[in-house]
């Protein structure tokens, strides 16, 4: 069985659509929770479902370090290790590598490390990383690149990118043909639209099943993310799925959607779930303020999810304050659940031609502000 | 709506029935898994449910504390504020005193002490035990008692029983009459036979809806506390719940009810749930120990908890060893979903007369041990 991506609506730069592949159907645009060590964190896999979640994202290299590639391989792959059965994505251990691991040391080969875990040295080609990924049994793979450190000067973006770039051609022979999975490519360039042209040329040169546009959200703000992606997506095969690696806050998740990009993930709903930060329709409630502790009220009478239809504002304050397990639980459920109906919003919007009606809409909400404290 | 106990079977001093509460019926013998803080720590109520729990256990040291009795009962009542509509019993508040609190000052009237969440001033007498779990909304409400700290001389003992059942008169007078709650004596006197024999009379003549067993399961060891079980249930009315408090571990649980016991409550299942300890038939399994790594086999194949039915112990090892949240509640549902079954079991076998064949197996699958690694 293969794959395929069918685009349903457009409305403005929006679409919507299905990504189909033998292990389901992915609603675009697709919001993807981060389940990087073979779990999204607090989350039971039948809840993530619940949320509405198509398709979750693997860490390759948090899992090739522990349990190891090999390991997950001979226990019959990531779906089954974790007990998930729906597609899952895996990104290619460049940015991870960059952000955790010690003693890093970047050649035309690839990158050798130092494990943040045990201190072990690791390797990752382009070619290991196909292997890697490959192993977990990723429905989608992501070409191995490199992520350049902030601040990098203009020079070093472009260097960077046409390693990612001769990476991507590795990675695309390595991943050789396989059926019922994808490949997708990377997009890199920083904020200089000649280099995002010249990557998105050598991309679609090489031909791929999707295409990333990496190298956002690492810290060089909306305004400019938004500016990259005012050009970006339209530089990409419009019959292929476009994936915004990383993204992001829910207004980040909006403005992407409106500018062309399918696909997205993020840690933030799962961690802010953690630290006892939800999100809602009326922006960010710190369930950890005072000022919940004697209100009945749910986070959002709207929202469905557990937290919300079964627990007041006065519970979770107080098992947020107490540390109890179940704090993390119900806000990361609701937070996902949250993201999940953004998408499912967008997506009917986009369907329905009235985009911008459903933006300004989320706009108004979140400018409304939490309810008053009573 | 009033409250009842119904003994349906009993098998040498084994018995099994219900009570019946306006919250709904309490099967017995019965396990009672413990939500300090208004939660079991790492399970959603739905899924505490799910393991087969009829009632919960609630503290009352520590909800008096954080929230506090007075903002839960704002809030509708603790079973609202925890979404738990079936029975709940608090305890007393007095044992954790005891065992949490700093500077405790103990006289007639009760215990002064300061808390150990923010070190604030505090006093429990038997009258303001009454009111705290009045404001909770407990089914099932403790005497305010004494449990002398260890060791202590049989003199201390008596004198602390003695002042426990001065409480207990205290508290049914300051319990009034409550339709459809439920008001337990607490039996004291340590090992002591005559100490336990006085205490039961007391107790007894004051007249309550069931009795408990405290001042065991402190450190005097399986055997002595069997020994006090040969005789204690026997010195208490037939015709009421009697509740072992605190215990215990598997084999203490089954040898508790063969001498006897109705009900009991205890923090291992869920304790050890997320130190990675289960309970299983064969006995406790470590599932952070290495020979777990590579097993693709499920904890015990007989059991249909969550964790047993979608995961191999090498994905309970890895999750375990890489801190994540579902460890613990894939773990805890586990050892609760174990704990109900071996209650199940003890039911069924004492209803159909088979109490020792049942409990000969029990012992007998405990003594194979694990499964042996692959």
């Amino acid at each position: 069985m293969s794959t395929s991506f069918t685009l349903h609506a457009t409305d403005g730069a929006a679409r919507t659509g299905v990504i189909s592949t033998p292990r389901g159907d992915i609603r675009t645009p697709a919001f993807m929770p981060v389940g990087t060590a073979g779990t999204v964190k607090a989350m039971l896999p039948e809840s993530v479902r619940d949320t509405g979640a198509d398709i979750l994202l693997g860490n390759t290299y948090h899992l090739m370090l522990r349990p190891t590639a090999e390991r997950v391989d001979r226990l019959g792959g990531l779906h089954r290790f974790m007990n998930w059965d729906r597609p899952i994505l895996t990104d290619s251990g460049g940015f991870q590598v960059m952000s955790l691991a010690a003693l890093r040391k970047l050649t035309e080969k690839g990158v050798t490390f130092k494990s943040h875990i045990d201190g072990s040295k690791h390797e990752i080609t382009p070619e290991r990383s196909m292997e890697i990924q490959r192993l977990l049994g990723s429905d989608i793979v992501m070409c191995f690149d490199e992520c350049p450190a902030l601040p990098a000067t203009e020079d070093e973006v472009a260097k960077s990118m046409r390693l990612s770039m001769r990476w991507a051609e590795r990675s695309k022979v390595a991943f050789g043909d396989r059926p019922g999975h994808m490949l997708f490519g990377i997009q890199q360039g920083g904020v200089t639209q000649d280099l995002r042209a010249e990557s998105a040329k050598a991309l679609t040169g090489i031909g791929f099943d999707g295409y990333a546009i990496g190298g956002l959200a690492v810290g060089e703000g909306q305004e400019a993310m938004f500016g990259v992606l005012d050009y970006a997506p339209d530089m990409l095969p419009k019959d292929r799925p476009r994936y915004l690696m990383g993204v992001g806050k829910p207004d980040d998740i909006v403005g992407a959607v409106k500018r062309g990009v399918d696909m997205m993930d993020c840690v933030l709903p799962s961690r802010s779930g953690r630290t006892g930060q939800a999100f809602t329709r009326h922006g960010v409630v710190n369930i950890k303020n005072a000022r919940h502790q004697d209100d009945p009220r749910p986070l959002d009478e709207a929202c469905s999810c557990p937290a919300c239809s079964s627990y007041s504002r006065a519970y979770l304050h107080h098992v947020f304050r107490s540390q109890e397990m179940i704090s993390g639980m119900l806000l990361t459920w609701h937070n996902l659940r949250y993201y999940q109906d953004i998408m499912q919003g967008m997506r009917n919007a986009i369907a329905a031609g009235t985009f911008d009606a459903w933006e300004a809409a989320f706009h108004a909400d979140r400018a409304e502000g939490d309810i008053p404290p009573l």
